[in-house]
């Protein structure tokens, strides 16, 4: 059966609302959910695009467009102050929880996702991503090392090579039997695509 | 009453995508539409975008999402050979034909979109843009004469000059008493907020 494939980055608001819906697709389908960070300013750097937020004009309109969305996806959300940042501590963490437990990585997800964009928490610091994972029982020790083994940094690295050679220039990409979808507001056409195949 | 503006380009695809669907929303809220072609080139060039089908890697997806998107909506669509074009025969000639009749300039508007969209017909040639006129019994020496005339060629610049000043960086955007919505697939929150004010 096939899966959703869901890349984002974890400094990605759009990726943050996304991650807020894409479980009830899931449920309402029946179809499975693969979550896959990657680092979106590797893709950036490939695609000569800029945080969407940086722009002088584009990025108040933006602002005020996630502040719309999440008012109508009745979820809280903020720009916290250090935006965007380089999310690899999270990312590193996701990929060695998820290679024992997927359930788990998926709730430490939407942790660090509510812990940055609702709440403010400085995600970019490793001990403050330890401390958010711990909520989960996982051994704080055992996550630091994580974080600093080259196994899984290289491991984000290949996942981050992955998700730009498939095509996803932003985030949220989505793929589904191939068909690919990008933003948080292509979630309803990748439901219909997954229900009747247009 | 307020009315809806909206800001869009004769050579951009989810524009036409807009124009095809925005009639219903006036329909269901009991809205008037504004209608207001501008140059996005000029929008482009301050905001330092470039056309998104002219990207290798963003180019591919956007087209394919252009494809789904007409078929969601039932409509023809196609991405004719000369694309992007310079939309400033049909630009004018909406303008003066507007500023006797808004309803004929609307359906200018929507034979415009389809002869370019549907049809592939060459709407950067002005005779070909005159022949679509003609179609609602508008006069072709009246039509050839309002194209070429210096009023009509500084109308669209102060059209197009008033868009980019109000923030509308493409198209389709759209404002409602000062909201702005840019894109087809925010057509659904711009009826929301007509309707519910969130």
């Amino acid at each position: 059966m096939s899966e959703i494939t869901f890349y984002f980055d974890f400094s990605s608001p759009y990726g943050y609302l996304a991650s807020e819906r894409i479980g009830d697709v899931a449920a309402r389908t029946g179809v499975k959910i693969d979550w896959r960070p990657f680092m979106i300013g590797a893709a950036f750097k490939q695609t000569g695009q800029e945080p969407l937020l940086q722009h002088p004009i584009r990025g108040p309109y933006f602002r005020r467009d996630m502040e719309r969305c999440a008012r109508l996806q009745n979820i809280p959300f903020m720009i916290p102050e250090k935006f965007p940042y380089s999310a690899l501590a999270p990312t590193r963490g996701f990929y060695w929880i998820a290679s024992y437990d997927r359930d788990a990585a998926v709730r430490f997800a939407h942790d660090i996702y509510r812990g940055y964009f609702a709440d403010g928490l400085d995600m970019s610091d490793p001990e403050v991503v330890i401390a958010t994972a711990s909520r989960h029982e996982i051994n704080a020790s055992d996550m630091r090392d994580a974080i600093a083994a080259p196994k899984w940094k290289q491991h984000v690295r290949d996942m981050t090579e992955e998700a730009i050679g498939l095509g996803a220039f932003g985030s949220p990409f989505f793929f589904f039997d191939g068909e690919p979808f990008f933003g948080n507001d292509r979630i309803d056409q990748l439901e219909h695509w997954i229900v009747a195949r247009i």
